[in-house]
Order: structure tokens, then sequence, then C-alpha cells
């Protein structure tokens, strides 16, 4: 089948439009189409059923394939198509095996790719993300919240779950730009210790916080690896980690959990956040090589399942989908970085503008239409008899 | 080492004596013992060593071990001993492997492993039981509520999570006395059809809806396994199993999911509650032969990774952990049971009271120390988007 008989073939809601390189144009669906995807080279078409999703962001960014309209929507057509018979071919498959196995998370693994995509520039992330520079999920409690907002009531969201006290001891494994450190210390008076291997984001951070006032007995940033942290001996009575599983790959999970079991109290908590999917299955070859290099997104039982162990009592204690919040932190993302295109587009050039769109809409239909979920799994390590019975506490 | 050096070498917070059948008695720890335990024979002593809990567990039915105080107190002495050093012996192992698999959940065997302990008589569950009979953990807002509340409680917590609303279908996978469809028909409206192969309940159920003046098609009792609800047909708005999985036996949890997968809608949510432990194991032996046969307490990775599959769209939303919940329920059972203690012991004689004392008090214990927990896991049968962004309605 041609690529145009399987996308005109889908049963999909919207009304679209395809454009082909010999200037065709076929129509699916009643109405004003929602979107055009013109096709303008041969190559595009044929890297498209080649290599699926990594030929169709390839040709899009190096102008082969151009989209009126949301690309969000013709993304969601193209999960669609992955499911109906797109699929790459096994030398792609294995070229992208061998591509992928050479970007493992050992600890100089995890340096290079972590650098590769957070240190762009922190000037490029102020340009989209909220005025925190959080670059993870945000939690609105009704979809008209602001960014802004959105992004305070997750941290809130989180330190209720793990419930901080003053005077608490936290560690962070993977602080970001180090926004909740600062929002721990500032609204819970505790004492936190941030792990971040982003020389960018560690020298953000601290430049911050002291800008804030803010003591480093009280908040400290730390350049290193989430796998020194029990070098220094400390029981902590919070571990909380933000978006930095995608980063861990699955060989390391036990090794972190064995971290939090380790490193804090009988009977404290900790927040692994992370970006989840609904079944096992390798990251998307295009994401991972112009995105998130490294990358691995686990299901739900693969995050679950090296928490278990008969030698230690950690154990799950509550998980939370929160899909679609992510669903609209990249909406906003996107609409910021369409209102600042022209800056970056004169810095960074029209394929990086294309690459970054194209992830952010991506994203964004991946999380609408369950290709990518967000759980938040808040662990016990071993009990505490003495919590709240409900999570009632939460929602005050 | 001896059983008495094990026991008093334990690193236990509470003071307790040991007596031995020479009539010894030795003391842990300061102050007034919490409990003594008695080995009132030779025999009891071995069999604990050889047999571990089992070898307590009969020996304890047959007399032949006494425990003054609460045996939930001796029982989580036994946890501990359980992790330092107790162990069957290799042949108890095999003999309890060969006994278990005599016991697995085909259509037929699972019939008779309920029936042995749900079919013990409707009269003897009312005497320890709340009003509505239901036999799963409750919800505590507070620690102090009453059972019946509590139970009440949980029936609108469940139907807050699968969203019930006026006109739903809902199918229930094992309904125990029928408490949960009776609840959500009045309080919601909806239309509920009921499954369970215990024939004593279903005609309890049956006989209190008549009572009820519910219409049979509201609340529709079927004396039927799980597996035949895909038999006609239909397609539910809601799926509900509270309880039901401890009996369902791994290897046929993917069954389960495709059940639900298929008999709901698109978008339709399912609560699966059920007993959980930290990692993977076997079930006790003694609770096992005594009271739950075919049982099998998964984990929760055992329990969502047969969920996950990309055939499918079916993923978690939540999961709750109402572990310290279930040690309150049974402390009421417990309490009830005691005091009806007479009234049971003339009826069924002293070991099987022994039985059912150690079963509640040893259940306790274990959700107490974390040996058991209790996982309300939430699905959704596909994507709905329209679904409230947070779970602050079920606080309110």
């Amino acid at each position: 089948m041609s690529l145009l008989n399987i996308l005109t073939s889908l049963d999909f809601p919207q009304p679209f439009q395809i454009k082909l390189p010999d200037g065709s144009v076929h129509t699916h669906g009643q109405g004003k189409p929602d979107f055009v995807i013109h096709f303008k080279t041969e190559a595009a078409l044929s890297d498209v059923m080649r290599q699926a999703s990594l030929g169709f962001g390839e040709a899009y960014m190096r102008e082969e394939i151009d989209v009126e309209g949301d690309i969000h929507d013709a993304v969601t057509l193209g999960y669609r198509a992955l499911q109906g018979g797109i699929k790459p071919s096994f030398s792609e498959k294995i070229k992208f095996l061998i591509a992928y196995l050479s970007r493992r998370n050992t600890r100089e693994g995890s340096r290079k790719n972590i650098e590769a995509h957070y240190d762009l520039g922190n000037d490029f992330y102020a340009l989209w993300l909220d005025k925190e520079m959080q670059y993870t999920c945000a939690y609105f409690k009704t979809p008209g919240d602001t960014l802004e907002k959105a992004q305070i009531q997750k941290l809130e969201h989180v330190c209720r779950k793990v419930r901080l006290k003053k005077g608490d001891t936290v560690v962070e494994a993977g602080c970001g730009w180090g926004a909740f450190a600062v929002y721990a210390a500032r609204k819970y008076g505790v004492k936190v210790r941030s792990y971040n291997i982003s020389k960018e984001q560690i020298e953000f951070a601290r430049a911050r916080a002291k800008k804030l006032g803010i003591k480093s007995s009280q908040v400290e940033y730390v350049l290193d690896d989430y796998r020194t942290i029990p070098d220094s001996g400390k029981k902590y009575d919070k571990f909380v980690s933000i978006g930095m599983l995608e980063h861990v790959g699955l060989e390391n999970y036990r090794t972190l959990y064995d971290i939090i079991a380790t490193s804090t109290k009988e009977g404290s908590r900790a927040m692994v956040h992370s970006i989840g999917r609904i079944a096992p299955k390798k990251p998307d070859p295009w994401l991972e090589k112009y995105i998130f290099p490294g990358c691995y997104i686990p299901s739900l039982s693969e995050m679950i399942t090296p928490v278990e162990s008969t030698d230690r009592d950690l154990h799950v204690v509550d998980v939370e989908n929160l899909r679609y919040h992510y669903a609209l932190t990249l909406d906003h993302w996107a609409r910021r970085l369409e209102k600042n295109v022209k800056t970056i587009r004169d810095q960074y050039g029209e394929a990086f503008v294309r690459m970054f769109r194209l992830y952010l809409r991506s994203a964004a239909a991946g999380f609408r239409n369950d290709e990518l979920l967000l759980y938040q799994v808040l662990l016990s390590n071993g009990r505490d008899n003495s919590a709240p019975l409900t999570r009632q506490a939460w929602y005050k």
C-alpha cells in the first residue's frame, strides 16, 4: 500500500488533506480540512514508509514535508498510521538499536546524553518555560490555569504527597533548574540537597538561589550523578525525583530504588515522577535521536517491578496518572515557542525550530492519545503507621 | 539454634514470655509482658521449627500452643522469626507445593476453593461482619469510624473512583453477599450485573435485594464464574471487582484484564481491589490450607504487568494502598468474633474458633507490619479526555 492509501484509509475523525509531490491533493473526510500534510519530494514519501516516525521527522526538519494547521493533529494521524501498517524496515530497526545502545546510561553516557539536550542554553529554555524554569509536567486544577500557576501547583502537590514538614531533610535526584528545592525550602522550611549532571542547569540554579537569598545550608545544588547520593552516608527524611527516570535507563532502576531504600529513614516517603507508557516499548527513534538521546520511557510495571524485593521494605503507597496534565503543559510550551519563533530561528535556524515544534506538538498528541502517560509513583521505605488514612489533605 | 533462642534473640520492641513444655518461663524485654506464648508439647516446638507458620497454626488449633494476650502481637513476633531464621524444611516446601497445585483455579477448582470458605454458613459470617455483610477492606476516614460506617464509605469511595453516574451499566466480578450492587443501584441509579460462584452468597444476595424491593432489572445476581462475563456480548460502562483477585490465581490475570477490555466501552473505568504484598511470594501455607485454598496474593507488579499490552489500551489511572484500613477492619471483625465466641464454639468447636481467631489476628498483624497491603487499582479502558483533572471530587 502507498503512504497515501494508508493515511486516507484510516478511520480518522478529523477531515484532512494530503498533497503529493506531483501537485495532486487528496481529501479525507467532510468539510474544511483541519490540517494539510504536504509531501514535497518523493524522498519524503519513501523515507516515511521505510523509517516511519524517524523518516517523517527528518523530512519535516529538512523542509521536504510541510504541515498547515496544527502539527499536533497531523502527528495524531501518524500515531494511527503506526498502528495501521507503517513500520520501520528491519534494517532501520537494527540501525536504531545499534545507535541506541551506543547512548547507554553509564555515568559517562548519562553526562553526554543530558548535556546534549539540557545544555542547549538557558536563554533558549527561558523563552518558553515558566518563570521558575520547570521542564516537567505541571498540575492543572482547571484546564484554564496559567502555566505559572499550574507549575507551582505541581510543586505543592509533590510536597503534600511526600508529607514535607518543617526541618525535614530532602534529597532530590535530577533537579533541572532547581525550582523544587527553592519552593520546598521556602514554603516548608526543609533542607534540600539536589543532584543534577547538567552543568548549565546547576549553575543557573545556584545563581538563582543566591539571588533569592537562600543559604547553601538550606538548599545545596550538587553537580553529580544520582548514583553518588549514598556516598555521603546521610539518611534523609524524604526523596524526590521529578522527571529524571526517563533518563535513567531501565537497567538502572533497581540501583535507583536501592539508593532510595538506603539513603532514607524508616517510614520515609519518596516520589518518582516520570513519563510512562501503556506497555513496554522502545522509545520513538526520532525523539531518541534528536531530543532525548539514551531516553527510555517505561511502562508502569517496568517502573514498579524493580521496587519490589523481599530484602527491603520499599513499596508503593500511591500512583497518579497525570497524562492529560502533560498535554496541557506542552500546549503552553508550544504556544510560547511559536511566540518567540523569530528569535529562535535567527539564532538556531529553521531546522532547529521545526525539530522543537515537532517534539512539543507530537508529545502533546502522545499524551492526548494515550501513547504517553505521566505517573507520579509515591513510595514508602518501610511502614509509617501514623500516616493519614486518606489522601484528603492533598485536596484542601 | 532452638526456637527459644531464635525468639528471644530477635530485636523485638514488646516485652513477652515464652513458656516451654518443661514448665520453664523465659522473659524477653523489660516490664510486664504484652503476651505469653505457651508451647505445651515438644511436638509443638519441633513442628514450628520444621513447618514454620503451618506448624504454629496447626499446634495452636489442636491446643498444643496457647497464647495469653493478643495473638496479633505473638504473630508479629512470628513474622520477625520468619525473617530471622525459621524456614520450612525442603520436604515441607515440596509438600506445600504439591497440595497448592492441586487447588489450582480452573473453573471447577475455583468453585471448590470458594465453597470451602464462603459457604461455611451465612449465619456464621453474620455474627462478625457488618450489617451489609461486606467481607473486604473497609475505608476509614478516621480510626474511630464504626465498621458499619467505614464499609459504606468503602462502597462510596469505589463508586466515586469509577465515576458512577445515573443510567450506567455496571458489571461486578465477585460480589460476595451483594452489598456493592445494592448500594450502587440505590445511590447512583445504575444497573448492576454481579457474578459470584458461591451459591450461599448469591442466594443471600438475591433474597436481600428482593426484601429491599430492588427489581432484578436493576440488580441481577448471576451464579457463575467471572470468565463467563463476555458470553453475553454486552458492553458495560463500568467494571468493579472488590476482593476477588486473591482467588483468581496469577495465571488467570491476563484473562481477567482481557475480559475488562472486551466487556467495557471505550473510556470506561474499572476497579480492581485486592490484597497485595511487597514482593512476589507464595501464600502462607497455613492460610492457604485452612482459610483460602488456592489463593494467591500478588505484588503490585504482578497485578499490573498483565494489564499491559500493545494490543489494547487498558491502563492504570490510579493506585491507592489502603493497607492500614484493612488492619482496622480486621480488628473490628476479631472483636465481634470474640463477642460471639461461645455461640461459634458450641456450633463449630474449639479448633474452628482458634482457626478463625488466628486467621483474623494474623492478617491484622500482617497489614500493620507491611506483610500484607491492600491495593485499589483503577483502570481506564482507552482514553477519556473529559475525565476530571484531579481526584478532588473523591474527597468532598
